[in-house]
C-alpha cells in the first residue's frame, strides 16, 4: 500500500444509499429527497464533524450539508436534486479539533481544574481559523482569540469559549485540509415526476375503428382520447406501430399460416413497407401520428410507444444487414425459438455479431427517430433478451440529451435480471403484481420492492392484465375480481396501468381452461369493443384515478406498509405523506364471491393518530364516513357493493390538538 | 458509458465472500476453504458455465474450480488455500453455446422435429472446439464433428451429440473469448492454524520469582514454563518487557505518585535505560529472552508481547523526536487525558504530526526488531488509540515478509471500530465476551461475530479477565463462576485466553465495589502468586485445554449454534466438524450458585443423528456417559460440582447406520 498523506484519520464506510459499490445510480424525481447514512468514526475519542456534499453534472461546485449523529457511529444528511437529470453525492468527515477541545474545556473547568493552558490552546486554534476566515468572520474570530489569550476571568473566558456563535463561525472555517473524503462519487438520476406517478392505459390503434370491421386509424384514436382521458389516464401506450410481416404471419389465436385477411401481431416487426422507424401504411401517416400526440397532449396525455427489437424475415434490415442475424449451416437465418417452439415469423436480432457497433448505433437510431417526434415514453418489448450492456449504453446515451426520457422495462422473468434491467437504467418496471393474488403473496412481495435497497433503483408499474395475460383471478372472479385488482395496482403502485377496454370491460375468457391467453386475443384480430357498455367500469376506474391525483400518498410507493387484519381474504396497507397531512389506508377483499369481514389493526403513532381520540376514516370510493377509535376497528367487504374501501384518515393534527387541550 | 466490447452478455455480482465491496481481504488459515457465491446471469435462457478461479500471490497463473447452480441464479464453488500468504479469487463465467445447443437438440428430438440442421450447427461448435483442443482432444473432436455431420442415422448422431465425454471435452475447450471476468480480484489473507485455534496464557514476568519480594526475571519465567504447559496452553502472552518511567511513576492501586520503591506499570514505556526496543534490566538481558523463547518451545510455548506505542516523559523518543509529540502552549508535551481525567505518566504519539512518515517507520523498526528476535505474536495494546491507516500499512509490511506473524488487538471499543481493525489486518481481536453473561447475550453476540459475514474477517479471542477485567460475575460467583466463565472462553471461541495465576486461583477481589479494577493490582506491583494451591483450577484448565486439543470441532468457530433449553439460566451450544465425524454439544449453568436443569432441544439432523435411534453423550469434563434419545433431553447442573457439560456426541454413522440396518 502506497500511502502518500497517512494522517486522514476518519474511516467512511456503509453508504446508504449505495447499489453495489456505486455501481449503479439510485433514482429520484424532481423536488425528491435523498436520505444519505454512513458509519463514520475515528481513531481515539475526538469529536467528528461530517458532511454530505452534492452536485449537478456539469456543476464543479460541491455543496455541503452537515450530517447528524444517530447512533452506533451511524450518522445521516440529507439533500433535495431540484431538476431533472444526473447529480454526484459522497460524504466528507473530518476530526474536529475545536469541537474537542471545547468539549474537554468544559469537562475539566467543570471539575475544578486550572484551564489556563486549554484556554492558550483554544485561542490557536481560533486563530488559525480566522486565517482561514474572510472580512468580518476573519475580524470577529481574530478577537475572540485574542479574548482567550487575555487575562480575563477564567470563568468569562469560557463562556466566550462556548458561545454558539463561535462554534458555529468555527464549524465554517474548520480545517478539513485532513478531512476523509468517501472514495465514491455516487449517482442520482433525477426523472420528471411522472417516472413516479402515472396511470397507463394500453390500447390497440388499429382497434378504435367505431364501426366494425375496419383497421382503426390514428384519427380514429384521436376521437377515442376524450373516452380514455375521461377515465384519468396519463399515458397511452399503443403497441407497435410499423408495418406488420407477412411471411409466416400468425392468424386468429396465434394458429400458424395466418390468411392474406388476418391483419397478423404488431410485434411481428418488419416488411416490404419498411421497419422501426416507419408506420403501419393502415394506422395512417407520420403527420397523423404527431397530430394524434399533440391531441393527446390537449386531453392530458402521453403517448407512448413501443421498442421491441425483433425482425419478420420481411423486414428491410435482413437484406440490407444480413450480419445482424444469425445463420444456419443451411444457409437460412436462425428463426426465435424456445425448443421445442418454433416461432419461424420472427429473426431475432443477433447481438454476438462482430457488426454489434453499426447495430447498437441503428437502434440507437431508432429511439431518436421517435424522440424527434416527440415521443419521450418507450415501452420495451422482451428487454432480458437483449444484452444488458446494450441497454445501459442505449439508456446512457439516449439520457445525456434527453433526461426526461421514460423506459418502462417489460420482463417478467427472473428476479435478478428484473433488478437488473432496472439498476442498469431503466425508469419504470412491470413486476409480478399479475401473480400475487393472496395477502401473504401481495404483503411479502410488495415489501421486497418498497422497503429494501430495491426501491433505490427499482420503479414498479403495476398491470393487471395484459395483452398477453388474463391471469386465472380475473378469469374466475368476474367484475369485482377486476375491481379489487384495480384497486390494489393503483394503490400499491404509484405507477400502474391496464390494457383496455378489455379491462374496463371485465373480458375475461381464456383461449382455453389453464391457458393465460385471452380467447380472439386482439394481438392477432382487430377488436372493436363496445365502449358504451353500462357495465363498464370506466367509472370507477375514473373515481379511482382521481382519488390517485387528490392524494399525495399515492404519489409514491416508499411510505406502503402492511397492517395486521384477522382475516386471510382481507388485506390492509396504508400509505401516507412525510407530514402526516395525508393518510390513505387501504381494504380490499381478495375473495371476489363473498363478503369477508375482519378487525383491521393499525400502529396509530406510525400514523401520527392519536390513540386516545376518535379518527374518521373516509372512504373515498364509497364516500362512506366511519368514527374509528384506537388500533382496532372493524371493516366488512361485500364484493357484489364494492370489495374495497379506500380510507382517508381525517383527524386533527397534533398542533391542533395541544391548541384544543390548552383551551 | 465507453464501450470496447459490447458482446459480454454476463453478468456477476453479489459476489460473497467480498467486504466492502473488496476493499479488504477475507481471512483464512492454511489448509481451509473457500467457498465463493454469486449471482450469475445472462439476457435470454442460454445456458451458462461458471467457474471460481483462484492463484495465489506471485503465481500468474489462475486455477479454474467449476461453480454449480443453487437456485434463483445464485452459482457456487470453491477452493482451498495450503499455503500461508495472499490469495487472490475471482469468478468468470460465459454462455456456453454448446450446452445450449444440446439441451435444445434434447428437445427438438424428444418433440419430432427434424434435427438434421441442428446436427450440421452442432458440429461446427464441436469443430471450432477441436481448434482449440490439443493432440489427442483435438483429434477426438474432430472425429465427433466428423460424425455429427456424417449421414449416420439422426439418432445415432443425437446419441454422439449427447456423449458425456464430448461434454467434458468441450467444457475443457470451451470458447471464453466472450466470457466475463468478475471486475475485481479479491483477496484472502492466510495465516497458520494458529491464528484460528490458540489458547493464551498472560503473566507478568516480574511476578515469577519464587521467593515474595524479590523482582522476577527472564530465568524465572523459565522455570515457570513446565507449569503453564501442563495447563495446555499454546502462547505465553508478556506485558511490555521494556524499561519503565519514573516520572509520575505510579504507586499500588494507581495511586499518583508513587515511591521508588514502586516497580510502575510495565505500560509506562521508556526510561533512561532505553525505549521500545530495550529490556527492562530487571528482568534481565535481550540475551535471556532469547533463552526463554528457545525454552518455551521446548515445551510447545510460543511467546507473544506486547506493542504499547506510547511513551513516558522519561522516553529517548521525548528528546530525540519532540516533533513526534504535541506541543502544549506552555512549552510541555501534551500527555495523556480523558477529560477530565489526565495520564501525566503517558504521552501519546501525535500522529498528526508532519513527520508522520518518520514514527511510522520507527515504529515499524520496533516490530521488526523483535521479529528478528523471534517474536512471531504481538498483542496491540490500544489499537483504537492510533489511526487506522497506520495499523493497516504497518501490518501489510510486516506480512510481506513475514506472513507468519500474528498481531491480537486489544480493543474494547465501538463495535465498528473493533471490525475496523480487523479488516484492516489484525490476526485477531479481543471481544466483549467478558460483558456478556446472560443466556441471551452470549447468543446473540456469538451468533453475530460466527455466522455473518463478520466472520471472514474477526477472528474473536475470548478473555474471562485481563489485568484491567475482573468482572462482577467472577467477582460474586467463586469457583464456579470461573469455571463457568471458562468453559464458555474455551468452547464459543476456538481462540480464548486468561490472565493468570490470577484466573486459576480465582482472584476476585476489586479494588473497591462497582470497580472492574483488580485490589492491589499486579500492573502497580510485584505479585508471589502461589500457584501450588490446591483449591487452583489449574487441572480443571488443564483438562479443558486438552478436550480443545482432542475435538477438531473446536479448532474453528463457524459451526457454532446455539439451541433451546427450558431454563434461562443454562446455556446451549454445539460445534461439529463439517463430515460429522466430530460433535460437541456444550452446557453451562450460568447461575453460579444454584443448581439448574432444563430441556434442550437438538436438531438431530443438523447433527446428522438419526432420530429413531438411542446415542451415547460422552461428558469429556467429568467423564460420565448418558444415553440420550429424540431431540429433547435433560440435564442437570450443580455448580458446587461442575457447572457445565461438554458432551461428545457418539452414534453409528449413517454409513454404519445403513450398514446395521441390512444386515
Amino acid at each position: 500500500m502506497g500511502i502518500d498523506e497517512g494522517r486522514y484519520r476518519v474511516i467512511i464506510e456503509g453508504m446508504e444509499p449505495e447499489i453495489d459499490g456505486g455501481r449503479f445510480p439510485i433514482k429520484r424525481t424532481r423536488g425528491e429527497k435523498v436520505v444519505v447514512e454512513a458509519d463514520i468514526f475515528a481513531d481515539s475519542q475526538d469529536a467528528l464533524s461530517c458532511v454530505v456534499l452534492h452536485r449537478k453534472d456539469g456543476d464543479p461546485r460541491w455543496e455541503d450539508h452537515p450530517m447528524v449523529f444517530l447512533i452506533n457511529d451511524r450518522w445521516r444528511g440529507e439533500f433535495t436534486v431540484p431538476q431533472v437529470g444526473n447529480y454526484y453525492y459522497t460524504v466528507q468527515a473530518w476530526v474536529d479539533h475545536f469541537m474537542s477541545w471545547r468539549q474537554g474545556l468544559v469537562k475539566k473547568f467543570d471539575a475544578g481544574h486550572d484551564v489556563s493552558v486549554d484556554l492558550l490552546a483554544g485561542g490557536d486554534l481560533v486563530e488559525e481559523a480566522s486565517r482561514r476566515a474572510a472580512g468580518s468572520d476573519g475580524k470577529k474570530l481574530k478577537k475572540v482569540a485574542l479574548a482567550l489569550r487575555s487575562d480575563q476571568e477564567t470563568s468569562d473566558r469560557v463562556r466566550i469559549a462556548l458561545d454558539e456563535e463561535l462554534a458555529e463561525l468555527m464549524a465554517k472555517y474548520a480545517d478539513r485540509e485532513l478531512s476523509t473524503t468517501y472514495d465514491k462519487e455516487l449517482v442520482v438520476v433525477v426523472d420528471r415526476a411522472r417516472a413516479r406517478f402515472s396511470a397507463w392505459y394500453e390500447m390497440f390503434p388499429r382497434s378504435c375503428a367505431p364501426e366494425p370491421g375496419r383497421h382503426g386509424t390514428f384519427k380514429d384514436c384521436e376521437a377515442r382520447l376524450s373516452y380514455i382521458a375521461s377515465m384519468g389516464f396519463d399515458v397511452l401506450y399503443f403497441p407497435p406501430i410499423h408495418p406488420i410481416g407477412r411471411t409466416h404471419r400468425k392468424g386468429k389465436n396465434n394458429v400458424p399460416g395466418g390468411s392474406s385477411d388476418d391483419p397478423g401481431s404488431p410485434w411481428a416487426i418488419g416488411s416490404a413497407e419498411g421497419g422501426h422507424k416507419d408506420i403501419h401504411p393502415q394506422l395512417g401517416t407520420l403527420e397523423d401520428f404527431r397530430s394524434l400526440m399533440a391531441k393527446a397532449g390537449e386531453y392530458g396525455l402521453e403517448i407512448a410507444i413501443d421498442l421491441a427489437f425483433q425482425c419478420t424475415p420481411d423486414h428491410p434490415y435482413v437484406k440490407e444487414h444480413p450480419e445482424w442475424f444469425r445463420w444456419r449451416p443451411d444457409r437460412t437465418v436462425q428463426y426465435a425459438e424456445n425448443p421445442p417452439k418454433r416461432y419461424e415469423d420472427i429473426y431475432p436480432l443477433n447481438f454476438e455479431t462482430e457488426r454489434w457497433q453499426e447495430l447498437w448505433e441503428e437502434l440507437k437510431g431508432v429511439v431518436l427517430f421517435w424522440i424527434d417526434q416527440g415521443v419521450r415514453i418507450f415501452r420495451v418489448d422482451n428487454p432480458h433478451t437483449k444484452p444488458f450492456h446494450f441497454w445501459e449504453w442505449l439508456i446512457g446515451e439516449v439520457k445525456k440529451d434527453y433526461p426526461e426520457v421514460i423506459f418502462l422495462a417489460e420482463a417478467f422473468t427472473r428476479p435478478k435480471v428484473m433488478y437488473q434491467l432496472a439498476k442498469l437504467g431503466f425508469t419504470q418496471s412491470y413486476t409480478y403484481f399479475a401473480w400475487r393474488n393472496t395477502k401473504w403473496e401481495l404483503a411479502q412481495y410488495f415489501t421486497e420492492v418498497t422497503q429494501n435497497e430495491v426501491r433505490e433503483y427499482f420503479r414498479p408499474n403495476l398491470w393487471p392484465n395484459t395483452p398477453d395475460i388474463l391471469t386465472e383471478y380475473l378469469q374466475m372472479g368476474g367484475p369485482s375480481a377486476f375491481m379489487a385488482r384495480l384497486v390494489l395496482a393503483a394503490t400499491l403502485g404509484a405507477n400502474y396501468g391496464i390494457y383496455g377496454p378489455a379491462f374496463e370491460l371485465c373480458e375475461n375468457r381464456p383461449k382455453e381452461p389453464g391457458s393465460e391467453e385471452y380467447l380472439d386475443s386482439e394481438k392477432y384480430e382487430i377488436k372493436n369493443w363496445d365502449i358504451m357498455r353500462p357495465d363498464s367500469l370506466r367509472d370507477f376506474i375514473a373515481r379511482m384515478n382521481r382519488i390517485r391525483r387528490e392524494n399525495p400518498s399515492l404519489h409514491g410507493d416508499r411510505s406502503l406498509r402492511f397492517h395486521p387484519i384477522d382475516n386471510e381474504r382481507i388485506i390492509c396497507y396504508s400509505k401516507q405523506t412525510e407530514d402526516f397531512s395525508n393518510i390513505i389506508v387501504v381494504v380490499v377483499n381478495l375473495d371476489p364471491h363473498h363478503t369477508q369481514a375482519g378487525w383491521v389493526e393499525l400502529p396509530l403513532s406510525d400514523l401520527g393518530i392519536d390513540h386516545r381520540m376518535p379518527y374518521q376514516m373516509h372512504d373515498l370510493l364509497g364516500d362512506a364516513r366511519y368514527l374509528w377509535h384506537g388500533p382496532r376497528n372493524y371493516v366488512e367487504l361485500n364484493p357484489g357493493i364494492a370489495p374495497a374501501q379506500i380510507l382517508r384518515v381525517r383527524h386533527k393534527t397534533r398542533t391542533e390538538r395541544d391548541f384544543d387541550y390548552f383551551m
